[in-house]
């Protein structure tokens, strides 16, 4: 037996063979060729032959991971139908006499280093792109197949790195569990691990020998066996088995209510990133949705979404959750989320910039189209409306009197719509800290704990540099959440958490305590928070 | 009478002649020379005069504005021995066989161009820098004299803009006021105006006929009158009168107490960032220093300060202050403040990063240096130590832990040394929350509101677009300073504040009221503060 240790991105245990995943670089040869024109229709073909690859990729990607996550195979289509990519190639073709792969291979080594070399993040992202779609085009014209996973049984995958495109072609039901050496905790393999419910590991140092051989890989602990011994096997067996017979009993628990040991009853709520994550939302049974994230509509775009299109998507939810609470979060663009047309400046911290709430009320135009496409939907289910980065009550008045605007011209114009909850993030310390004062002002509170967490502690979370203090329950974030459960339940408001603190299961009992009213989660932490609740009691023993 | 508006970075009234500062551009004229080494010598005889030059210049800035803005000096000196730079002008004169003002002049320009097309922010910094830097060398050849201010009285000093050179050299004795077309808030020219303690306008829209007339500058309004009528300048000299008048009580209340009209007394002190700064503390009298800046001893450097380096200033400061109490703030580096030698990864969020504290607690050998540094100074006067950017109690008793280790180190060496007060910086929304927790383990705090307002409205302070959402006094933050002196006071620590926000004279009795002991300001607002705290009261109205 072989023990490995890594670090784990999701739990789960994973029994099975090991199947080692060969990506990238194929061995390309220099080769001449005499029919130059021959050997450029044969580029060709393999490029219509690849788009058409990624346009079945993106479907499949559609349905399985959201459009915001498929849209990488439009990318990948239109960086193959780039002129100057295909000038590069049929020029070494045509000129150096060489075979396609060769062209192909170098064209994309070229464009890569170009992308890399530049400037911006955004195009120096797309030198693995460039990579990516070239080795799909080798593969292509070396008649080497789109699936290299050669396996009929369910494997466990282990690989150096998995590209999105590599990941998103795997048959999923032959995949047991993902190993990787390098990558991170929020890459896209660690994500689709999680989406897929099975354990990865990454930074496992892995070796080739492994191919073929039996292991348990251990998402509890981080651990890989290869070539376990009877012992492990067994304990391990027993430890999934039991996590099955739990998952089996958190199905048990769906249509049951979300009431704590002594009567309390809370909403937990679904957070969505997309039209695309309803399913998941019905799925797991939540009583509404708590944080539809409306930026999706205005990102991966070339200009502003039309009243029309934002009305459609929100009637759409609102139609599905029929009469369940969705509660619909204005733009929260800025920051680490960018949208070339809205031409914002390029800025020194952009946490602390300008975004969100603080663009909409610069740019009322934009503000006032999307809350007149709200207004319009509130008329097809139970809508309420959010409004984040919040911090003070000057801001908030405002938003109230652009509202009554937005009412007026729908009066006006005779459009129906209904009057909806109003709420606001709590995601700064100052909106912690007027709590008392903002409450007076709206219906209710979500507060956005990664945000307040990020300002209150003075650390950017995507630094990794500080990862070891960044501590998400922090005596100083409890506190300011017991202060606005208390300051909104005085000022008449309902109170719930939205950010990732509120799926901490460790913490569940505190936020009953504290006096939250709902919790909103990602769609597949409602039922096991479900079961928490009902473990729990809401009232502090006398 | 004419009346422009501008926006006005100090306050005072001037009234004088204008003078058109004329900088920049001369106009350069290329020229066929024939004989091409003497025109070489031409040029090096020339920058060895402009070396000359700027270590003269040198020498006044460090009398006049301290070491850090000094430093200037050096980097041009530095850039007119560059050697690619002179490479390049020779080169121009030997082969294409030019004049050496043309040589220089192209030379500046490509250079220029060559750096603001740079990625890094301070390369593109120095585009500003070679071309001051050419100027000066085109007009050391064509014989321009340095002193551009044709004037033997006072005037106006009127111009689009002001580089660090052309403000050093003026004689501040002839200037009155400053008036620019463009520059910020906190650009060169409005720093020099508050230490020179004169009216400085920007974004003024001045005319050419302007020079030589009459004008009265009003930096209290921002407004420039451009041949005044009489009532005009009767109001502003009666203003002027009743400044000066202030002025005067001011200095009279020096040696005076700070004490409330009810009897409390607290602590005026300055905040420093240089030994330079010391005369300034001494002049209007402060009580101590409350806040001196240890980052000078690290920017504008190559290399890590010495211990030995630091003990010399440290003793210096205590010395000077004879006795009086000298808070040193350990090394707070990192977001906008940077040294090259520290080696530190570009940030997404700098002001969210890895800085001040965070940095120290990782590289230990640097933190235990300046700690031995200090203690070794301490037997000199009355040194505290506080921390900067402290977000939980684990990291100041990582802090003591470290101190321990220095204090047996010293002792095991023999090395005297004194126990000092410990305290923290409060600047994190965290630490204000914990802040009765914090008060368990140090003898005092010390508030800095720039950061703390910044994290806690999340907003970069920095950020242009930002500026109207920038409320220092912002009800959260006014709050929060309550807390922390009721939190401090209760844990038995002495509380202070030493950001900006401590001079608001108009918040002055509601800190008394808070029960702050201290407020720690730049020395020229000591004796402003002292008058208003003899005009108020301490103690809540009953």
């Amino acid at each position: 037996m072989k023990i490995q240790q890594g670090k784990s991105v999701y739990k789960g245990i994973a029994i099975g063979k090991i199947s080692i995943y060969q990506n990238g670089q194929q061995v390309v040869k220099r080769r001449h060729v005499d029919d130059v024109e021959a050997e450029i229709k044969r580029f060709e073909d393999a490029r219509d032959l690849a788009v058409e690859q990624l346009g079945n990729l993106y479907e499949k990607a559609l349905t399985e991971v959201g459009e915001a996550n498929a849209a990488i195979f439009e990318v990948h289509q239109m960086m193959l139908e780039d002129l100057d990519y295909e000038e590069s190639i049929i020029n070494i073709i045509r000129n150096q006499e060489l075979n396609a792969e060769y062209a192909v291979a170098s064209t994309g080594e070229n464009f890569s280093e170009m992308f890399a070399s530049m400037d911006d993040d955004y195009m120096k992202g797309r030198a693995a792109d460039v990579k990516d779609v070239s080795e799909r085009l080798v593969r292509v014209l070396s008649g080497v197949g789109e699936e290299r996973l050669g396996t009929d049984e369910p494997v466990i995958i282990v690989a150096d790195d998995l590209a999105p495109s590599e990941t998103i072609q795997l048959d999923k039901s032959k995949v047991l569990a993902f190993i990787t050496r390098h990558g991170s905790v929020n890459s896209h393999t660690a994500i689709l691990a999680r989406m897929m419910n099975i354990p990865a590991l990454i930074g496992v140092d892995f070796e080739q020998d492994w191919d073929g051989a039996l292991a348990v890989v251990d998402g509890f602990q981080g651990t890989v066996y290869v070539e376990p011994t009877k012992e492990v096997l067994e304990e391990k067996r027993r430890i999934q088995e039991e996590e099955k017979e739990k998952e089996r009993l958190l199905q048990n628990l769906k249509g049951e209510e979300n009431i704590t040991l002594d009567g309390r009853k809370i909403n937990l709520f679904a957070n969505i990133g997309n039209v695309s994550d309803l399913g998941a939302v019905l799925q797991n049974d939540a009583g509404g949705i708590g944080l539809f994230r409306s930026e999706f509509l205005y990102l991966e775009r070339d200009t502003y979404p039309t009243e029309e299109e934002q009305f459609q998507v929100y009637k759409r939810v609102a139609e599905t959750m029929g009469g369940k609470k969705v509660i619909i979060r204005t733009l929260d663009i800025g920051a680490d989320k960018q949208a070339d047309y809205f031409n914002l400046d390029k800025e020194e911290n952009p946490a602390l910039g300008y975004r969100a709430i603080r663009i909409c009320l610069d740019r009322t135009d934009i503000f006032k189209t999307q809350l007149r496409a709200i207004y319009r939907a509130s008329m097809f289910g139970t809508i309420s409306i959010m409004f984040p980065m919040i911090i003070s009550v000057e801001e908030v008045r405002r938003i109230k009197e652009i509202i009554q605007e937005v009412k007026d011209e729908l009066k006006q114009a005779q459009v129906p719509y209904k009057d909806v909850e109003i709420g606001i993030m709590i995601e700064t310390p100052a909106a912690a800290m007027i709590s008392d004062l903002l409450a007076k002002e709206v219906d209710f509170f979500s507060v956005g704990t990664n945000d307040l967490t990020q300002y209150t502690l003075a650390i950017d979370r995507q630094n990794p540099k500080l990862d070891h203090l960044y501590e998400p329950d922090h005596p100083a974030i409890m506190r300011m959440l017991k202060m606005i459960a208390d300051n909104g339940h005085k000022g008449g408001c309902w109170v719930g958490i939205c950010g990732e603190l509120a799926a901490n299961l460790e913490l569940t009992e505190e936020f009953l305590k504290m006096g939250y009213d709902e919790l909103s989660v990602s769609p597949t932490f409602i039922l096991p928070l479900r079961q928490k609740v009902r473990e729990s009691k809401a009232l502090i023993d006398a």
